[in-house]
């Protein structure tokens, strides 16, 4: 955590109730920041299946290579998460950290090492220390034998932090034949945040029965209108990482396919976590003051519309103009022209919240910028375009671009 | 012109030689700027042939569609540029504007409407006055018909800007045959700038005779190289042109081949001249303190190596960084994650300034952050990768990211 607290967080960290089977410890090891947690352990039950999505840099870290080559497993026992070194780009040391992390939980938990998934965030290039690591590691577990009081959701999302202004975390439940279901997750993330992930670590859980496959498949589809569908600053992290575990806990009849009315009822409030937690990222942007809600319709497809959508969302010039509640409604012209998707230019319509100011191609008559303007003052703000060549739409979520962000990555070394 | 010069800005606009036939005129017509010119005109004699490129962008401006409607017709009589509107998503009206605009010019200096090329720079979404233009478009005639002191380069450089802090010219000369021939160009812009040309308008003139055909064979050539590779912020204008003319009194054998001695000749003028306008236009960055060059090798085509660059070159990550002399070369290898282009990850190299970061995907032994961090403080920097899967290179020009160019577009409607 470090700075103050985005004025566009939330009031408080929400109450998260727990997840049968999941539990919790975190350890300030001080591999980079001093007097804070900053390892988290997440301990699961037996039968606990797995899903997960990772970034598509090309440049992954280790950590994400790890989880890459033991996710087809689908079972899981453990997720271990370190803030503060992202332990990527340090070649075959990074490897061997990442490995030596999972052997080391493996062994104290007394679980496969290809059931003990990882997660690191922070500094690119650095070697993870290994001596610090298996101290910290050793004090995580040794929370759980001891049958102490299990850290709470917020310290855990606490602990996985780097430059969050505040912890993230959010739920959700369902309801399958009579059965209640639980979804809670924790997430991390406030600068290089793009599609296609970003430095974001989200972690759900869920007491749910679900094959490995069909929570895959489930997390699949949530991801598009979730992360994927934000952006702080274009930039996307070695890091990235996206974890459902579903601990069976509660004992519904065990889904399997992921269209049945029960997938669908817990996919429901899955994606409703997702969708709370991305927000909560983009509202702890780097800098912002404004969380910005970007709908385009009209294009040729959902993707055009997506892809138009973020090329309004990336570009600096209507990132400056909202945080200066400049009605510039022009650069959001030119942020059209700029995506490459099919766009009827003479048709073009453009609203600032519910102030329209162009159609067809045109200013609109009768605009009123005033109106546009103090729709910008507010700390919540909407843009949508029509970009009149057909029936795709997209919506995406975005921060204005002011002093802080250059503040924070002019300085702090990320 | 705005605010204070540009710390990279070149000591003086440079002596510029006549190009033999072209007529320059300037005019304070107060279309949005006061006390300045802001339109200029440019009359070319009998013969003179034309090459031009134009933004990508799928909402360009009136006047870029003009050009290209005339283009085929590869002769030229005159341009005409406004400073300070864009006439760019303006409807029905922006083409009347247009078309006014080539009427009365041809009306007055008696050529063909379609000889008469135009631009326009500034805010978009206004319609731009026709009785103002009207009024400046007699006066920057009447200054030919008088037979006054030509405006010079330097006052028509000053006349097409918007947002630049300085006035961007730039010459070279080739020999073809014993006949020397002269090449000279003026350009602007400084923000919403990236590959696919930026808010950026570039008149190149020459008195070689070529045909509009190898002109054009020319120019499309050399802009990949020159205004293609440059990128402030990513943004990308519906505006921008880049038109060459070629008036042909240097009495030169007319060059017809584009890959004839005499041609290739002329293509290093003119590839040189553009370059310096790149470059110039990128020292003008909204808000740069810091010239950066980004060399690519070992990329899978040349074209791969240039997308890596840009990714880097346009990550605001990588340039607030370099902004604070901070060699975060982490985020390099971020940017080239997630260029999206083939990188082997454990060949990666990656050099700032003479000092190599990083090799084999890790940190080099013996790096020393101290020479690198010495060199980032320096107004002109370099970086380099080698990404380790082919010989495709490229090298792409950028600035850093600072508050300035936060303030700049915070508070400037450009």
């Amino acid at each position: 955590m470090s700075g103050s607290i985005s004025p566009l967080a939330p009031a408080s960290f929400p109450d998260l109730p727990p997840v049968a089977g999941v539990q919790l410890a975190t350890f300030a090891a001080g591999l980079r920041y001093k007097k804070r947690a900053d390892l988290m352990l997440a301990s699961l039950p037996e039968a606990t299946t797995v899903a997960g999505t990772f970034t598509r840099s090309l440049c992954p870290s280790a950590p994400v290579d790890w989880c890459r080559s033991i996710l087809s497993g689908g079972t899981a026992r453990a997720v271990v998460c370190n803030a503060g070194n992202a332990n990527a780009f340090t070649g075959r040391a990074g490897q061997t950290a990442a490995e030596f992390t999972a052997t080391t939980v493996s062994d104290a938990l007394g679980v496969p090492a290809n059931t003990v998934f990882l997660a690191s965030t922070g500094v690119i290039g650095e070697t993870l220390p290994t001596d610090s690591l298996a101290i910290g590691l050793q004090q995580l577990v040794g929370q759980l034998d001891k049958d102490q009081q299990p850290a709470t959701w917020e310290a855990a999302a606490r602990a996985i932090s780097t430059t969050d202004t505040y912890p993230k975390g959010a739920t959700a439940s369902a309801d399958t034949n009579g059965v209640p279901l639980t979804v809670v997750g924790i997430a991390k993330g406030s600068g290089m945040i793009a599609p296609d992930m970003a430095t974001m670590l989200s972690f759900v859980f869920t007491d749910a029965a679900i094959s490995a496959t069909a929570l895959q498949a489930l997390l699949s589809a949530s991801v598009d209108g979730s992360y994927n569908s934000i952006t702080v600053d274009s930039d996307t992290s070695t890091s990235d990482t996206v974890l459902v575990f579903a601990t069976g806990a509660a004992g519904n009849e065990p889904i399997t396919d992921p269209t049945s009315p029960a997938a669908l009822a817990l996919k429901e409030a899955l994606d409703s976590v997702n969708l709370n937690l991305a927000h909560q990222i983009v509202r702890d942007g780097e800098g912002a003051t404004k969380f910005v809600e970007i709908e385009v319709t009209g294009a040729a497809s959902d993707q055009a519309a997506h892809r138009i959508g973020l090329s309004i969302a990336n570009s600096p010039l209507v990132k400056t103009a909202l945080a200066a509640s400049d009605a510039n409604w022009g650069r959001v012209v030119m942020a059209i022209g700029k995506a490459g998707e099919l766009a009827d230019r003479d048709k073009l319509a453009i609203w600032i919240g519910d102030e329209q100011c162009a159609e067809a191609g045109w200013q609109k008559p009768g605009y009123s910028e005033a109106a546009a303007t103090e729709h910008l003052q507010q700390d919540e703000v909407r843009i949508r375009a029509d970009v009149g060549v057909g029936t795709g739409r997209a919506t995406v979520w975005t921060c204005d671009l002011t002093h802080g962000y250059i503040d924070i990555n002019a300085s702090y070394r990320s």
